[in-house]
């Protein structure tokens, strides 16, 4: 008796210590997005736009004289739980989304078997904050950057930041991928070779036997035995990907482009459309499950070209 | 033994109709392709772009003054065969691809369970003609026409045609619905009913509840035992294609439009990608087969916007 009431009670901790995880998470996501956000504000207001016929060849990119603005929508799942679209159009970034989710539920039986954990009672929570760039200047890279938490029988964190520049940007690889190393070395040396290859392996083209961009770091199924760890780990790859990124865009987008760099900017967006759509997990999975189309295809570029 | 010399005979008969067959849709194949890219570029020459600023308020488009020409390339495939694309960037048609192959070989273990007559050997033929067209006038339709002869240890038909308006275009639906009732019907009564729903349920984007454009016909595995027929009906549906998109197009390409149109036609453009990258069976089975990318992917429209 005194047995089963103790178990009784170490289950009772472990839900509890469950639910202030969850509600952690939730809440460093919206910080992180409430960080990002305010960033890239600062960036629209920073950048010296000061003859927009120089730098934009393209006359249909309207106000370019006024720094962006995110604007923010909140939406709800049928299934529950729900979620926020943050987007701006601004005169640095051409269209950027960073969109924060709680979601809860069930997944349908045909998902059930290809989730951890979830085999038995398909019921699932999952927590994340999910942001693509696709900036005016051709010189400036696009970049996307994810991180999770989710929940099923079993619990693990995922996520990771990569780079895609539209223009030979070996200094801002290097810087990027210098940064991740950083990041990930301070928890575990183990993390960045394994995780570089697996942003490597996971954004490519293989009917174009070429790569999306120039990699960065994936993880997923993160679950050390040290749940605090992980979570501090998934911390700062965002703060890590927030520094770096927001310092590559700075120091490129005042550079002067022409109409033959946007040209090949708009083609290589093509790749990057060609990925999300064939290949990327997230974007089918939501798809095919019911998520919310305008947070999922946020990812897609402003403007793209197939010549 | 004189039943088996007579059973070898009727086995080479069969074998020499299926090679006269073959010969006979590839050479279809190449003579449609050569009607509807000349009489596409006879649309160009009889174009009447008087002051292109007026009409174009996209300083990118380039050429207008010129009429388009049709540009050939031919490619080899590895495991057999091979096709020519050809491709017309225009002032009418923005860009036009005009494909036929004649592929042979053999299917990998994998694609062999889903192809009928394929099972066994995984031995097979298969001839088209693949044309998808995206025009800069707004106004103006997209479209898209394929037929093919597969042949595996059966052998069949398959394709259709259907209209994507970029804007609200009831007349010209009308006309392009009217005009492939009449060729199925002077086939067979129980085509155009069966191959007009089975054109609206392929091409739709479940994730938009949405249609990809306002349909046409499809059909595929005709083998209604008289091949003759089949052939017959699959010319018809090319010709009266190429008859009924012509008038669409010439009724159509000289009317003004306005940034706020091409800016309509961009997004409604978006839709054809997500359909063509997520859905179209043609695609994602040729992308999956080590088939030629830039005849796969020549579908994908010249601009896209998602804002």
């Amino acid at each position: 008796m005194t047995q089963t009431r103790t178990q009784a009670q170490m289950q009772a901790d472990s839900q509890d210590s469950l639910s202030i995880r969850k509600a952690d998470a939730a809440r460093w996501f919206e910080t992180l997005r409430n960080d990002i956000c305010a960033r890239f504000e600062e960036i629209e207001k920073d950048a010296e736009i000061d003859d927009p016929q120089a730098c934009h060849s393209d006359g249909q990119l309207s106000g370019l004289l006024d720094a962006g603005q995110f604007e923010r929508k909140s939406w709800q799942r049928e299934g529950g739980g729900g979620g926020e679209i943050s987007v701006m159009h601004g005169r640095v970034f051409e269209k950027v989304g960073v969109n924060i989710s709680v979601v809860h539920g069930q997944f349908s039986p045909e998902f059930r078997g290809s989730i951890p954990g979830a085999e038995a009672s398909g019921d699932f929570w999952a927590g994340g904050i999910s942001l693509v760039s696709h900036p005016h200047n051709p010189f400036v890279p696009s970049a996307h950057m994810n991180t999770r938490f989710i929940v099923t029988s079993k619990s693990w964190f995922g996520g990771g930041g990569d780079l895609t520049p539209m223009m030979p940007a070996a200094a801002e690889e290097a810087l990027f991928h210098a940064d991740l190393k950083a990041c990930c070395d301070a928890h575990d040396a183990a993390y960045y070779p394994k995780f570089k290859d697996w942003c490597d392996e996971y954004f490519y083209l293989p009917h174009r036997d070429e790569p999306r961009g120039v990699g960065g770091i994936f993880y997923d199924y993160l679950d050390s035995g040290d749940a605090e760890a992980d979570f501090a780990f998934t911390r700062d790859v965002g703060t890590c990907f927030a520094d770096s990124y927001s310092q590559i865009v700075r120091q490129n987008m005042n550079r002067r482009w022409t109409s033959d760099d946007r040209q090949k900017q708009l083609v290589k967006r093509g790749r990057y459309v060609e990925f999300n759509l064939l290949y990327d997990r997230g974007t089918l999975f939501g798809l095919k499950t019911g998520g919310n189309i305008e947070a999922i295809l946020m990812s897609l570029p402003p403007e793209v070209k197939w010549p």
